[in-house]
């Protein structure tokens, strides 16, 4: 792994200074036509600044092109970041926020893990049941392994308005509200124990797609391994989203039925291809491991064959199918069969060289582009010649029946890259941008058809490569994944970071690059280096900042987040109470800078107590804690919002309650007496 | 709340931009003395960057103090950061370990909290021991409330080897190694259900100190509010550290019983004080609370006198005491009762004014700093002047017989700095810094006595404040609380941030701000805007990087990281079997770099499962994950570590392991099958 822009001498530094001496008076000749001030405030400001950028650029081995990679992503205080990354927070569980271009995390959202600070899994009852209607019947999950975050779309544009995520490790897809980042729902597939496809969206968000990995069989049941042809599959899974509710609707999805290949990523059709989806896969070989046994490993057994196949479905088709009833149930849940989707024509295959990791759409919808991680091409498919073919009806068939399109019916062309490609994104130039795992570096091509126009490049060509550190995998660009990708920044998502950064004991974070791709041709510059300190970040997606629109305080002070809608336990400033029945006491707690009403509760050994807070503030940042020592008790009111969680009060003593985000000066005092007086 | 620094017109850019030019003219001459290298390739390197630095913070809107800031910030690619912060992350119960003068976040530590990237507590057995050692008898505890990271020290200075962090929910204390940056100790405080002022260290680190917080009957009992002054009591714990070990050893603390006072943060006595401590304290009013039934609330309650108690303790003495088995048991712990604490001069209180937060001890030694949230000034107190007191012997007593020296013997200097000075930390030019809440903003001051010659202001003065944004708490300087602070920067910890950033939710993060303090007097520079995603960052504490010497991989293809040793579990390739013994199922499995072996494990429902994996690599960020999906398991296990957990195998089924960390171009290869055949 070669280490590149190194080289800090002297002489590149003082040519860094000239350069910006030299652009600098051209610029201040433009400046000073719009006035004298100035010439005129310069010399004060000349001598009130003893420390000087060319001294510091000296002092700190600064090149030319790092001053400029400083000034494009230096962002002041108060100044706001122009887009905003959604990033997986891989086997963490979560999702990150971060800035761009300053690359600074602005939140962690907590979706299939418990995080105290948000008050996430700590006992707020909403929380709770959010992450137990996760849970494998009695199974309790408390982790998820984050992939693929999908913006909700309109007309294939991200819209700012919903988040939706998969749990590769146990099947699961979660729906989080961006008025105020916070997760409102996970659903567990009721038919696959692990995917990998999920999650992306239909053009208008309607549905929600979860594809598979390893196969299994369906409905989490038992075979052996000796009946994998038979009885083990894999799977696309189609979720309904209902944008009023702001839920998945489980009744209204369905699934279908695949052969036992290892599916991977998908990506709907846009455009002119909206109403279908296209998935990648692997192991087609059908390899079943066993390198214990002397049988090749998973990595050499699933990666034998040339081509693996594109699973190419009529979306529109199968929502028929599966709303006229022509499903069968696995567990529950309604699946169309692998010989109906045959019959029906809704799945095709198209050849795609080797083991590659996902399909992407072009902005368009007119072009499926695919990387096979073991061949050094980015393929392009057509989706007219797809139709063409389709219609044209000249196939052979799998093993399963299904039909597999000849290779040259549909293909518009092949780029050869470089090493271990993986994942394509676009931007607004034309150009189209592919990881290299291998080498490891991004490639940028060019896209032919209607795209060539937009740049000089010769169209399906390699045009420029930049290296990354190291070992990239997916990559994003600004909103290019959408009909409109805006171009600017690209960041390649790095799962090793080894010496990039001082070290930290042998777990690493991963390093997410930012690269300017705003100028076109064989203009790359690497610009910033972020270290991600997290689980491995599968994919993420970057959207304009201004398109999101959350609140800064809940619409009205007696907010449930859960329901987003008024909490029938809200308690307002003098309706505070603690009631009880029987052995059963209920608090009604109202928080403000800086005290809790009431400051003593006084309850028995034994008793089961229910316990609602309001946060009664209308101020933008004023959010209270609240925690119980020993109860295992935390939660998170942001102003205007309703907290409630239970406890059986087993142990006798007194414990402090108090507020767990500082919030005033006297946040200290903020704390009561929960007094437990023993049987 | 005042906006600073926002004003970006063309005038100031384009005097920015002539700024950088003349200093660079400067430079270049002096450059060129070196050699003539420079004139020669600039041509060169002009004409190839078409993006340039003035065009860039034009179009950005840099004012000349955004240009200084971003060079002395931005980071290039490959260089590491010069300072490692540790901050306290709140109530996520965890710490992040942060690179300056980049501030990004390199890390987080799981502490209190399960973390699945880390594997911390899902289902790895190390870690499962260590969460739970840190449960309250049969009540799980899985978050805390970090407050004070303290770095070990030697001699006063930090050492860089381990770490030390309090939960005040649920008054624990965590040890973590930084060879690994992995906790490896959770201890319950015995006596006291939380506690705040903690952890800090003695100079060699053989003592580190857990202070109190919230008074209540110690051991964890009941009593009514209404004997509060009989029952109720405040306390100090010392806990003894193993250095060869790496373990506190509970059998050799103990703790000192206080009056209800509610003790705050301690600091250890250094060089001319080394053997004392020093703790503050408020609500010396022992007020109850009360405000649903007409009393004041804690707030008000709690701040109704001007002076509070500085705790003064004879550390050496006490521990000779408590060798000497002066003691009572309570939970099975020792305790100094108070009598004995004042019999045997143990303990002395010295007024401060008014409800302060925390005491900080000057570089020598010699002066204890406190300021009074309540009061615009901070008072410096006089160890000598306090160890002349003492023996004087001319004091008053507070109602429980402690003695109170007079202020006027034992302050050495009050100065006036302004609204809710809070915390106090030292430079290496003979200042002080102090957070003020409420203005808010930091304010720089200078120390007096020998300090006084390291700068030019009068001593015992206001120097220079800067604003900061938004409510600062603590505050941190480059090793700013040993017996070498190195100055450089300061890092004020606000716990607003407010319009800083891009709004995320009414959950907003805290906002970490950087400031230049190298320049003596009026000269204080903020650097930049750090985000922190996660809860109320307590406090920090900032090491030279130099001085930290992590593993990149554990030291042998053997290890066990919570016994740094060989672990008996561990697997070598060739070694990897599936032993039975009837239905007890053991799994000793390899990993490495694409594939798992065995990649079939065949077993009953039933089964009760122990699996131990083996990391057999040594390449540096070489990690793999682990989980299988339903059964909440997840592993982190770097290079060379083995990791082991255990589970019964209640459902029958094919179950999907596979590797969680991207290891490699075949990672998602890296899989095998659990088939679990039903009973």
């Amino acid at each position: 792994m070669e280490e590149i822009g190194k080289t800090r001498n002297w002489t590149k530094i003082a040519i860094a200074v000239l350069l910006l001496a030299a652009l600098a008076m051209v610029f201040l000749i433009s400046c000073s036509d719009q006035g004298e001030e100035g010439s005129n405030e310069s010399a004060a400001v000349q001598s009130a600044v003893s420390g000087d950028a060319a001294a510091i650029a000296q002092e700190r081995g600064l090149t030319p092109d790092d001053i400029t990679a400083a000034l494009k992503t230096y962002t002041p205080t108060g100044v706001h970041d122009e887009y905003i990354m959604f990033a997986s927070g891989g086997h963490s569980g979560q999702v990150f926020v971060i800035g761009m271009p300053s690359m600074r995390i602005l939140k962690e959202i907590a979706v299939f893990t418990p995080e105290p600070w948000q008050g996430w899994g700590f006992g707020e009852l909403g929380t709770m049941e959010v992450l137990e209607s996760g849970n494998i019947g009695e199974h309790e999950l408390t982790w998820g392994d984050t992939h693929h975050p999908a913006l909700s779309e309109t007309e294939g544009d991200y819209d700012g308005e919903w988040l939706f995520i998969n749990d590769k490790a146990n099947a699961r897809l979660a729906v989080i509200d961006l008025r105020d980042f916070e997760t409102k729902q996970i659903v567990k597939n009721p038919i696959a124990l692990n995917d990998h496809g999920g999650s992306m969206v239909t053009p208008d968000s309607e549905w929600i797609i979860e594809g598979g990995q390893y196969a299994a069989p369906l409905g989490w049941g038992y075979s052996s391994l000796d009946n994998y042809a038979d009885d083990y599959r894999g799977m696309v899974t189609l979720w309904k989203f209902d944008r009023e509710a702001g839920r998945i609707v489980p009744e209204d999805s369905f699934a279908m039925e695949l052969p036992p290949y290892w599916q991977d990523l998908c990506d709907a059709g846009k455009k002119v291809s909206e109403g279908w989806i296209f998935c990648n896969s692997f192991n087609t070989e059908m390899a079943t491991g066993g390198v214990e046994s002397g049988e090749p490993p998973f990595e050499a057994g699933a990666s034998q064959r040339d081509m693996d196949y594109m699973h190419i479905i009529n979306l529109d088709k199968a929502i028929e199918v599966a709303q006229g009833g022509n499903t069968i149930e696995v567990n529950g849940f309604p699946v169309i069969p692998l010989d109906t989707a045959i019959e029906e024509e809704l799945l095709y295959f198209a050849p795609e060289p080797k083991s590659p990791h996902g399909v992407d759409v072009a902005p368009g919808g007119e072009y499926m582009v695919v990387s096979g991680k073991l061949d050094p091409h980015v393929t392009v498919y057509s989706f007219e010649k797809i139709q063409a073919a389709i219609a044209a009806g000249n196939w052979e068939t799998d093993e399963f029946g299904v039909p597999i399109l000849n290779l040259d019916d549909v293909m518009e062309a092949q780029v050869e890259l470089g090493l271990g490609p993986l994942h394509s994104q676009f931007d607004n130039q034309g150009y189209a941008y592919t990881s290299l795992f291998l080498e490891p570096s991004v490639a940028r091509w060019s896209l032919g058809g209607d795209y060539a126009e937009l740049n000089d490049d010769p169209e399906w060509s390699l045009v420029s490569k930049i290296p990354v550190h190291y070992n990239v995998g997916h990559i994003a660009t600004a909103e290019g994944d959408t009909v409109s990708p805006d171009g600017r920044y690209l960041v390649s998502l790095n799962k090793w970071a080894i010496d990039r950064f001082q070290n930290v004991g042998p777990l690493l974070p991963q390093n997410f690059q930012l690269i300017d791709i705003a100028q076109p041709g064989d203009n790359l510059q690497l610009l910033y280096d972020m270290p991600f300190p997290s689980g491995e970040p599968h994919y993420a997606q970057i959207i304009k900042a201004d398109k999101l629109d959350p609140w800064e305080v809940y619409p009205e002070v007696v907010w449930n987040s859960h329901t987003q809608s008024p909490d029938p336990n809200a308690t307002l400033i003098g309706e505070e109470r603690i009631e009880r029945d029987g052995d059963n006491v209920e608090v009604f707690m109202t928080a403000i800078r800086s005290h809790f009403t009431p400051e003593h509760v006084e309850i028995k050994q034994g008793d089961h107590v229910l316990w609602h807070v309001t946060n009664v503030e209308q101020t933008y940042d004023a959010t209270h804690g609240f925690t119980i020592p020993l109860y295992n008790i935390n939660l998170s009111i942001e102003p205007g919002e309703t907290a409630s969680f239970e406890f059986d009060a087993t142990e006798a003593g007194v414990f402090s309650y108090y507020c767990t985000e500082f919030c005033s000066a006297l946040h200290l005092e903020m704390t009561g007496y929960l007094l437990v007086e023993p049987e």
